[in-house]
């Protein structure tokens, strides 16, 4: 029977004899690395967690100490520890456990994240809540070192900086060509910071470990390193006492120098170093592959199962980079996801022309209002969800500006077993009400092509948004074409009512209309393309046609597509009857792509199901 | 004669001598309290920055050469020195110049901003556009100490020491307190460092001046004279030269420091200290008060002409005193704005649950989801401009975690003289996706009290959005009530139609049905007062009343409160006739708040015809 069998909570793993622990994380290592190779997941960070999770609920008393992860993708072994092994295999499935942590899902989980750098700010905000209702359980907070550039993460480092509470933050610096050079140095600094001069008299200590001194030599190690993005100088200008960097991927390390930094007073850092995929040569080695993948075999690492057609991510990317064959101003701007938004060909072309300016979207889009102003023709390409943290820069700094940059918005809609943090489901509405904007989502990845060069031929802010996956299989027009802006297309016309779809759910409006076909109902279908400006004059042919309107939207039916054609009815006064379909006001659940379309009734058998309900 | 009325451009100024400077600098500071004084306006920063605005100018070819100025309301000098003094005395005023900078108003305005922490990531945008089409202009950013605690600009910061371009920050230190003291000390070390070494032999210069040691000397420097926020070690690893501190307010030095710094190469911080309202007493000696303020008396600084009316500031500012007497876990949080929001008193009563977090709205939400993991009530306090910064954080780390935070927006619908960056006429459109949050509007400032109440005992996420300026001067209730969440509540019923208003509408729709009253039209009123949930009963019973209804809102017509409507005429097939009145897909300039509502049409006059236009 393996030790892991026997911990069902964290409880249980506090009364293991410590030298047991090594074994524990090899159990821990292959029960992540064999779950899923079977369901897809984020293996790579989980995989160079595994000794710092461990070790943090050995020594923490958690769930009365708080320990809140950043992002969330990264606590695999988190679950396996917290009562959740009997379910593990659920993970990402439908109905099963999230990908990612939540506070519903278990007390161990105290703070939901998809999202980076948010963290900081929830440890916080319980570190005062604690001081405010003079408890004394402990905050931990868990972020990676990709999180620190994000601004939130900032903001709430010198906000804790200032107020100074008793809160612990461990800096995972995954990077993975350090911790081998500096570990066993770094180990042995923090070592002796910790145990041997802050157990000493106080005054002693804080005199002769100033915390900028302290910094002062963490910079001279780290520079000779790497070049190090943090240092605890800058910690220490905001008000933290900075240990490290320490080998995150040494149980002992780990638990001992948690046991001893666990005391210290005031906001603590703890720089680890782990190394990402650790323990599974395959994600070693390519740890961008490993990061987040589908099913795979186990034993070689190959990924099982990719369909044929090409995503939309491919399509956006192959577009690009002929269009910037031949215009030396399209330039493009990644918020660190190089290989998610398929800008990774454009940075290896165009090196000279591309920027990755971390986990920021906020700067990348008021960056690239910059660039604007000078001329230059910036194509941000985010995903949706995370386009949602830069509403105000596009406002704010593009819109109201009327500068033309693109957006380029990848995951949009449903995005399956990513979930509620990844969901793409509300850029509709959240766009739609700023001015000088024009929004358009493809129907097929052909279309994505076309519209991309649209986008950067309006000299407009122009936001172009598409699903995550694969495309429809359609073929590839050699020829990239302009397509007029603000029209839509009559796919098919039908006497007794229409359907006017937006983006990926035109092709499952098609098929709804063939459904309704054998029923007896003759049914148009408009692809819309446009959701800004949305065309008015395609909405009063169809409901000249036949007054039965029927929008279908991969967003929230609250300020979407159709809420924008119910507009247009109102204030055109046409008469006619209008079904919306949509995502209802409600987080759509993790599953996969096909599912979560059928629970909300978006795929072509419940369009067909929902007009029949209605119009009978 | 004055010097000023010679001066037409920055080309005129650049060719008078030196000496002349400081006169020059004194006629722009009394023409600014003057015109000010008349107008009212951003008074104290825009005093402060006399000198370093005129120095630029000086010593950079404008507008060849880009500065782009962080929020604008510190550039009334800038206004003068570039071409619009005739018109400066329409400033704030409507059709005339707008109290911030604008892209459109003058090609010295580089960059438009209302909006903290943007100036790094534009000017970094157009220092990049520069070096992909090989010109030659320098670009200067001017950031204001406050501006630099907002994520942006740090993520901007850390990108651009990524990048490395040729780029100069000035750091505009405008705290009251530290100007004299560090001066003299400060301008030496800096003419120092730029005169003596940096002209030195390259390699020489930059082992002596290694970064890092001159932010080592920065930050003792800095830490003498008061806590500093930033310090030159903090740019230093961010891969900036910093060089400062340096008096801002001294022309003759800030000439001679800006000649030395502006052909240093790459990324460089000026650390440059200025006084708040320098050289107007009363300004000097309260310079919250008179940050931005009305029309006052020049010779006294008092300020004329207040309004006897409580504000709604003041209402929530009471209430929430009212309500955190008997309750403890009630806790304030604000991003920077005590006065503005209305926390102040909160925070001298109950300074231990009070948080001002800096200019960081991101922060300011995810902190208050920490805190209400714990059981503690926040209350963020945000303009409702402003809260475009954190869709996402409350959508994913509040909504989606159906944590109970209640935010208070301030400055709801058109604001006045501030304008299109702080105008806020987009919230309701932008927050009524997002599932599990309330949003209610109060019609006058009793109701905005009971609605406070109500919010807090929801225990939902709870937006709270109210506009600018004087209530209606009604009556204030002394015990708060609990309203009923989602329910609106009929003012006047009517035959012919019904006018269904929300928030600072209420009271013009009441005034309209007078109007259509004289005409023989007989209008019912329906004060809505939630958004979300929408009350679908009381338009039900409406709609029975008469077919023909009317939403008034001050939002964005598209997505806002009347889109809602609209959605469920559609949604639940009832068949009414329903007029939109609302702000229109385009955005709104500045001038005072009755008539930006009377161009609008949002007025009881406006809301009348409208309804005569389309009802006949």
């Amino acid at each position: 029977m393996k030790i892991l069998d026997k911990i069902n909570t964290p409880e249980q793993l506090r009364l293991m004899d410590k030298t047991k622990l090594p074994e524990l994380c090899e159990e821990i290592r292959q029960t992540i690395i064999h779950t899923i190779s079977k369901t897809g997941g984020h293996l790579g960070s989980s995989l160079g967690a595994v000794e710092l999770i461990t070790a943090l609920h050995y020594v923490f008393n958690t769930p009365e100490d708080k320990i809140v992860f950043d992002t969330g993708h990264q606590t695999y072994a988190h679950k396996l520890l917290t009562g959740r092994q009997n379910k593990f295999n659920t993970i990402r499935k439908k109905g099963g456990l999230s990908g990612f942590l939540k506070i519903y899902e278990s007390p161990y989980d105290t703070f939901g994240a998809g999202h980076a750098s948010t963290a900081l700010s929830a440890a916080l905000g319980m570190a005062m809540a604690r001081d405010q209702k003079k408890q004394k359980y402990k905050v931990v907070a868990v972020v990676a070192d990709g999180s620190m550039t994000g601004g939130l993460a900032y903001e709430a480092l010198q906000n804790a900086g200032q107020l100074k509470p008793n809160m612990l933050v461990i800096l995972n610096d995954n990077q993975m060509f350090i911790s081998q050079r500096v570990g066993a140095l770094g180990s042995f600094l923090t070592k002796l910071l910790t145990a041997k001069y802050v157990t000493a008299a106080e005054a002693e200590a804080t005199r002769i470990m100033s915390n900028f001194e302290i910094g002062n030599n963490a910079i001279k190690l780290a520079h000779r390193a790497r070049a190090i993005l943090f240092s605890g100088a800058l910690f220490a200008e905001l008000g933290f006492r900075y240990y490290g960097p320490v080998n995150g991927n040494d149980i002992t390390e780990m638990t001992e120098v948690l046991s001893q930094v666990k005391d210290i007073p005031g906001p603590v850092i703890l720089h680890v170093v782990t190394k990402k995929g650790k323990g599974y040569p395959p994600a070693e080695q390519k740890p961008t592959k490993y990061h987040g993948l589908g099913i795979f075999d186990a034993d070689t690492g190959e990924v099982i199962g990719k369909s044929n057609k090409i995503t939309y991510t491919k399509a956006f990317s192959d577009a690009l980079l002929k269009l910037a064959e031949n215009d030396p101003a399209i330039t493009a701007i990644t918020a660190a996801m190089p290989e998610g938004t398929g800008l990774s060909a454009f940075r290896d072309a165009h090196p000279d022309r591309y920027y990755d300016v971390g986990i920021a979207e906020e700067h990348a889009a008021t960056f690239a209002a910059g660039l604007a102003t000078q001329g230059i023709k910036p194509v941000v390409a985010l995903y949706s969800s995370f386009s949602q943290r830069c509403y105000d820069q596009i406002q704010q700094d593009i819109c109201l500006q009327n500068l033309p940059v693109v957006f380029a918005l990848d995951r949009a809609g449903l995005v399956g077993e990513d979930g509620p943090t990844h969901h793409g489901a509300f850029d509709l509405s959240l766009f739609r009400n700023i001015p000088n904007l024009l929004i358009a989502a493809p129907a097929d990845e052909n279309e994505l092509q076309h519209l991309l060069k649209t986008a950067l031929e309006s000299k407009k802010t122009f936001i172009l948004r598409y699903p995550r996956g694969s495309g429809e299989g359609v073929e590839m027009d050699k020829e990239l074409k302009t397509l007029p802006i603000g029209k839509g297309e009559w796919l098919k016309k039908g006497k007794d009512l229409t359907i006017l779809a937006v983006g990926n759910r035109v092709y499952p409006a098609l098929k709804a209309a063939e459904i309704l076909k054998e029923k007896g109902i003759d049914c148009g279908v408009i692809n819309m393309r446009f959701i800004k400006p949305i065309d008015v004059k395609i909405i009063k042919e169809a409901i000249k046609q036949s007054p039965k309107i029927i929008t279908v939207e991969d967003n929230v039916l609250a300020g979407g597509f159709g809420s924008a054609v119910a507009e247009i009815l109102a204030d055109n006064n046409l008469k006619a009857e209008l079904l919306r379909l949509g995502i209802k006001d409600e987080f759509v659940e993790h599953g996969k792509q096909a599912e979560l379309y059928e629970e909300t009734g978006l795929d072509a058998k419940g369009i067909s199901a929902a007009i029949l309900k209605r119009f009978k």
